[in-house]
């Protein structure tokens, strides 16, 4: 059972393999390997039990689509995850295996090692599409071109700065995004009701080694305190919305009769299964696409923050798949994109046919000026 | 790659088939066929090219994995299935195979034939849960318990009250959802640019047969009128949330100190990884969760309405996706409630008790008769 | 303090009068009364007493801003007019004023006599669009024009088609918000705990009495099942979207180089401020800018379904404002489009000369059929 | 025609005069004048020009209502208040007033204005309840009390900790507030297309001029550049949502037989219609009503980013109200939220007693600690 006819197509399939069946597990085990290391580090269990319980951990093979159905009915992946790694165990492996730990630190642990390694991937092509446009808008500079307001012909502008005004929104998103990032993805370990029982007071210190060993920032246990994930959905919601602003501007300029950019030729890309000679500008339908997507996506990451007490029920539950096809959908769109602002194919005849068309003269303001600042903006 | 882990938890096996790649590719596949020997059947194309078609398309062994690349690339699913195909027929066959269509008609008349499999699929469950609060809210419709307003006790209501009205919102949703299917969950088949040109002027006739073949109703092209594809939407929307308000309240009354109800015992359900002891409302945690969800994507498919012109960029290939994810959510959520209604292990000692810890006497106004008067809503 | 250059520009001044501080004050006084009416229609109370109501609330004199304050404060509009119209009161007549209601049922009552008085409001601008586009769909039906798919040209259409779609969608939205205003614009009333306690077994029929004077459906109570405040806040936002869908197209239409319509000139509207040739699409942007907001309007009434128990904490305080927003944005966009629609100018020449651009004949395929189709689904 | 009995219970009348038509009305003026002074001080007109403008505009008495009527009609503030200006000014004065700005240089200012009179107005509240909490946090920082999980009781933690962590997450949302409100609430200047053409080169510092006139940073025009008004919004929607967790968790502490903390009685809060003994969570009913409502509006800024070319058409009209009823509804939450905190009613009896019916000890783990870092975390 694969849904790769729904999930692909508005998503890298680097960024799918972040968040798939294997990755989920992998993350999960390395939790409880960095768990029992980080208690064997601070004298809590002996050095050869973790050894051991390591061990078993990474030798065990655990079929996704078992797990996913007993996840489903336990209501967690930690329960049946634990309970087939124990029987990988005898002993005081066994028994101290997950000791201190509760499902929501694994589940809340995998996501932030999921988003960890999201970001870098995304980034990659978001600053693809970033540089692709700070190259083209110092081309453009200085080249009058139609301004637009409300879609009516307005005044002249460079049309470099129409491409400066997106690469400046699409990394002041970035910023955000990174800023949020670095901030909330950390660590969670807390125990049974967040208060670190049970570790000798040396639960803080565990939880940084832990912290460590996968990746991750440390802090205070955040389980029923989710505005770390909302601010980093918010942060993918704010790219998405700032890559669609360009696709929007992309389609609009590739209009027949408009014409003054067009996306690149991609082979397989962009044909129509009923007119063989159109050129579709499927590169921004992808990001316009995620763009519809991503704001309710954000809102329901917002809805479920009122989470109840020590663990919330159903709120944060709601949050792993809402991040990871945000994240999905960042990936495509950034792509998509990336290869649109690689390749724009501008026609600076039809820039300016259209100029003149429009009646208008070569006054493009302090275009280049801003043009300066915006593209500083990116670069500090 | 999988994502079961992910997807999994929040919803049936049986609705994970229905948008499962293998249907997908199943319903692309008859829609073909049943274009030829539509086609057929109104003298467009002989008999034996359209015999040709159903046999070459039925004999097609496609791989949903390169196919999802192909149609990533594409921005379509039609395209390289066509494509593919196509490869397996010759001569006249493989001239006219999709031959009036174009790839929205394929994904449009594929999505409705997915969401006339899910109903059914959804009704049984949601009407599940409507017939055990029916039940029990007879058997309690004379039981005074603690009405509580605003999380505080206000006044007695029979028990059985709480329930029916639980009963009534869920049925109410039902009829939306089902009147948005009935009237909406029709073939989309308009050709290139939704004129049903190169047809002969038999366009509305071979819709119909196409319709008839694929268990969809007829109408008039909707490519770029997506009214009826947001009110399936909404009425998932409405019964997600009618599911959550039963989630809602049998949490409440689940929490120790009341003690009221509590969801049954599920082997391999409800447990806590840190804590042996705890009876955990999981049935309640995936329709809550479901419910935070759902809002979000229901916005998203009012949001992609304004779509351009003949065929929108970016919105209505938004649509799909969230369609699907509001189906699976739904299921999750009416499977998870009908386990709990059916199950609902409700204390009468702790009724009384609270009801005497509060003070109030056995005075429940007209409760039997409202219950009688929403159930009554609920049985027409 | 008003707040008029927010709220005015996304809507008519109807509306707004449909749900000021006057009318608001003014459905909630009429509660009031026909509260003590329908008591004493079934002898709960003397007829000379709700004679002595109704003289006593007609002439209360209440001030918004005070009672808005006090209403701040007691998180309830009803309590502080209760209070305030029982000091105008004495004897028995102030002691039953509001008996056996509670300010749930004042609140929820008084919203859907606002719904019944707007629904009407908004009918008549959104069937002026329908017509508007009826008129002018026939008169285009064989008008041969370039359709466009993804923002490209594609295949020839008739004119008039894309005219008929975007009726079809608006007046199926419109039987949607139908539906579900007739369904669920019905009266609350339930007392303390929604159990009609108090009422001598008379509850019922009271409230068939109130909602008669009202003008107000009957039912069951429904302060905690929110199906129906959530139906009708769907089906505002399926109006709003087809609403949208008409004034992305018109916009799309209107720019320079396309150039087919426009919206009419109208003395006061469209300019810049800066730039005195401008002829801009405000019409288009009001209803543009309402499918925009609302969409997460609708997902915050959905949001809100899971209500606590009998009444719910924060859930169904926040529909009240929500609907009367959807409305008057519905309103605005509504009006706006009317005028658009009534007025739009097209230019037969343009749309011809765009045609032989984009090199394509004059097949229109089945245009004329569709849109007889179309208008009849509109006609029924 | 006033709508406070819908606006003031959900906001501040504090706020609410932030955003309110004569706030509006003076920021604009203030705009007009900031610009001519701007142009005075940098050559492009004479200062006694400058003088007079300044003059006329501030003794120019503007009706709301009036100017709302035709701001509806011309779809902008800026185009009928300059007119009413213009009519105060004769000659040079009348001529270059507004000169080198366009409609949305005024709203954006105006809107940026009001963001930086609103977040301190906002943040006095939230801090009052950060405050609140840190205090009764380091209180109870020792007191067990039942930890509560899936609503279920759990394992013991102090009770500080809950508190604790409420206090982390608003505090935290603030910082995230304030961030986006010092690097966005920057003027906008960029005229007609953005390109601060015929200011003679002096565009930019004009625009700084001004800028430190209207108390805003500086910065590159961001007419089409919406990232960061979505990410102001993100940020409210974060505090709002950090506020309504805090209020999820006293209600349901609230709840009898639970009862280990009440709101304060306020006289004139809280009271039932119906039951004269009740004592509802009134202010949190605010909080949760406000996390209700700010996810949609949230999802509406981010929709609205996809704006096209220069200026958009329906995305960034729809952004000022979106923000406003933003601050308005964080305003009444974070106000309600201070008085709940600072007179927050714990039970220390109850807390014990309900200790003791879960048969939990009092092992806290590293509750204390925890507090500690958290309000560490709160404190930088």
């Amino acid at each position: 059972m694969t849904d790769l006819l729904r999930l692909r197509p508005a998503a890298t399939p680097e960024m799918m393999a972040v968040f798939d069946d294997v990755a989920t597990i992998a993350h999960a085990c390395a939790f409880e390997v960095a768990l029992a290391r980080a208690q064997a580090a601070h004298g809590l269990i002996p050095d050869a039990v973790a050894r051991t319980i390591a061990e078993g951990v990474e030798s065990a093979r655990i079929d996704p689509a078992a797990l996913a159905e007993e996840a489903a009915l336990a209501g967690t992946l930690a329960i049946p995850l634990v309970r087939r790694l124990r029987a990988q165990l005898t002993g005081e492996a066994a028994q101290v295996l997950h000791r201190g730990a509760t499902s929501q630190d694994v589940a809340d642990s995998v996501l932030m090692m999921q988003v960890r390694a999201a970001h870098p991937v995304l980034v990659i092509d978001a600053r693809r599409v970033v540089a692709a446009l700070v190259r083209q808008a110092e081309t453009y500079r200085a080249t009058p071109a139609v301004g637009r307001t409300l879609l009516q012909d307005a005044m002249p502008v460079a049309f470099g700065l129409r491409l400066a005004q997106a690469a400046a929104g699409i990394a002041d998103a970035l910023e955000h995004l990174e800023a949020a990032v670095a901030r909330h993805a950390v660590i969670q370990f807390g125990g049974a009701a967040g208060t670190r029982a049970g570790l000798n007071g040396q639960g803080a210190a565990v939880a940084a080694h832990m912290a460590d060993a996968m990746g991750l920032g440390t802090g205070a246990p955040w389980h029923a305190r989710r505005t770390g994930i909302a601010a980093i959905g918010a942060g993918l919601g704010l790219l998405i919305g700032a890559l669609g602003k360009l696709a929007r501007d992309v389609s609009l300029l590739a209009q027949n009769r408009i014409g003054e950019a067009q996306e690149p030729v991609v082979a397989g890309r962009g044909g129509s299964s009923a007119m063989a000679h159109k050129r579709n500008p499927t590169g921004c339908q992808v990001a316009l696409s995620a763009a519809v997507r991503a704001p309710g996506l954000v809102a329901s990451l917002l809805a479920g923050m009122p989470q109840e007490q020590e663990r919330g029920l159903g709120g944060w539950q709601a949050e792993g798949p809402v991040i990871a096809e945000l994240f999905l959908l960042a990936s495509g769109s950034a792509a998509a994109m990336a290869v649109v602002a690689e390749g724009l194919a501008i026609d600076g005849a039809a820039i300016a046919r259209n100029l003149a068309a429009a009646g208008m003269g070569e006054e493009i303001g302090e275009s280049a000026a801003i043009i300066a600042e915006l593209l500083g903006i990116e670069g500090d």
